[in-house]
């Protein structure tokens, strides 16, 4: 039998109930998954890298092959030190999944052995983002059913 | 360890070198992959579904975790039976996606077990379809490098 | 203060949750709404145009201000009989849209003063169509929640 | 009859013929039209919030049911607090279409009695948009015709 | 200098303005346009392909470098057996574009000298096709000022 | 004979393997083709303006008609000045030709005369940019058949 690891990378800033969700399917269809938040120096996230990484954590205990982790520098450079073969990525606009394509066929060109795997969120999360729960959460507006209550709590802490 | 069968459904009039590539990504994905072709009563297919299968056995056969079956009724209740977790697509531009993103969530709420996943074929054969390779046969075309060496053939004295 | 008549053009062939939830919208949005079925005398609908008529006055029955009418020629021409100033189309798919578009230009170029309104339906619908029922009915599969109970019985009696 | 009040939300920085042109058609389409300019702090306008307000409600004198008014926040509390149950919003392109229904979903979520509305400018402003007149402008290029001729003096002064 | 023939392919069943509008433009960058009418013996065509070519033929009288010419099998033989070496699309929407960039990069893979290029119709023709002038001629619609005068005659005879 | 010179504008930061196919595909095109970099004073590019043009030169130089330029301003501006009638622009993926259209439509409003054309990279570079060779150089990756070996030099240099 094979045993496949995987990679779902991102930013995670904070993780929402559709990275929840392609994360549940994602445990389910690899034998181990791992969350890898990207260490981006450029921007300035809401939530720091500890603090993104802590509520990764917390929010897949129920999944014991799920790990959480953080990587900088070529996904692909990552991939090969963690012996995944697998990037698992969520897909739901059209923009996206131009932005998906180009990235998945960059990262075929740097490592011809890493597949990308494209994989939908649950209907009822295809209108959502870390972008668009980060703008109601600093509107003041319910971002309960958006994100995981732990996240929920410390949204409500850092904008206010 | 996981083993996941996924079903690789389609028409294959005839198997292309874009599906064969997405074959052998598939076949190094799962455990079982079953190449499943659609017994479509409405249509009138160049190929018999009995030539399609042949065609698919002997271009897959260095693949063993690979099978050829023919399937009718609903995907989902043929995955079932199968005992698949997964339904393979390949995806290419933006009109398939769509279409390929509303089969796979109307399947998913026939039955939310099954999962379909989508991977990218080689970017060479990004713009590669039957339907395409039929036309270029039937208007005297050369379809080397399009489809395998036995499909050539095979085309060849379909057309002529 | 306006009073504004609406029509929702379309094949209804049969009428799904899709539809009858944007039905429910546009009663809300316009003073009357007119579910207008079009006549098409090329295609081999699945349903009569009489059985599409009686499946739609049942299901529209909540809504007082909804009226189903069957119309042929020009979509603008019969608005203008109807004394109708909006067109309204349901939206969800890129594919959709692009065709949506096309068709609302035309009209607006036909009839200037005939406006196209564009709603979504919910999310929960935005994989449904006619044509995916029929099929899932034609292979014998359910499509309870798919459409109203009323259509559901008589889909299975036409099936089977 | 139903007494219909719309919000069309928007920066307008500056208006340009082709939101006007929306104005028009939602300025018959509903009762009560409200073009709220959002207060957004983050960004740097070429024209300050007074100014846009001031050059919107010059140029929607025309039509007595259309009001310019400002916002900040959620725009669902917004609209509860102006008593509007529909969002207007115009579409063009893909790209628009694909981020406006997420918005559109997002606002749906979070007050289910809000309808998102589109309308289509005219064919002729298909390619027009704020950015593009501000590029225009401010690379000394002609934006005659572009926006309404109390915008286009403004422009001038402002770039020169 | 470059002497570049250009192949400009359809059915143009019938020709509309939005092609005489692409037929002018490609006149002007070609030192030679063929306009090619595809004889396609499966589809039932509303005008015959003789009507067709008759048709172009009068309307393209203006631009004395501008051929019309009829072709069957493979448009890369057809190009060949012209000394052409650009094959001119006109693009509008996503669906068309998808399409489009597919029959390109599948005739550049036939023969790669072969160069495809695309223009713009004018934005007031942006949702006119051979299709929808049929449809609302046969539904006894106005089609003036969506096909040349000498069209719009043989339109009216032809469908009463 | 027509002469006809045409415009390729861009950043160029840098100029990828790509910009240099479409290049070779214009230069057997047009009579003349200039490869004008754009002045951009607001963004911090990876190259300087000389840099950029220096590299261009140098990768052109196999193609007697390509001219390297800078310019700034209006492209439509610059163009009356080169008394070029063409403006040659590449396009790939969905999210580039909304809004290359939407520029070419723009740039039509501005100048009538000046025609946009379309052409495709080779579909091996249909993933490539310049902003992903810089991301991949930035994080130490390859970018060997990304960009030709004179940029592969000077980004190694750029970045280290």
């Amino acid at each position: 039998m094979k045993s496949i690891t995987a990679i779902y990378p991102g930013s995670f800033d904070p993780v929402t109930n559709g990275h929840l969700d392609l994360i549940e399917r994602g445990a389910k269809m690899f034998d181990r998954l791992i969350v890898a938040v990207l260490r981006n120096l450029d921007k300035a996230p809401l939530f720091s890298l500890d603090e993104r990484v802590e509520m990764l954590t917390e929010v897949t205990r129920p999944w014991p092959n799920v790990e959480v982790d953080v990587f900088g520098g070529l996904l692909v450079d990552y991939a090969q030190r963690r012996k995944a073969s697998v990037i698992l990525r969520g897909i739901r606009a059209v923009s996206d999944y131009e932005y998906e394509l180009q990235m998945a066929m960059m990262n075929r060109k740097l490592e011809p052995n890493l597949e990308t795997v494209f994989m939908m969120p649950a209907v009822a999360y295809s209108y959502l983002s870390s972008r668009v729960v980060r703008e109601i959460a600093q509107l003041g507006g319910p971002v309960q059913g958006l994100v995981p209550p732990a996240v929920e709590q410390r949204l409500r802490a850092k904008v206010f």
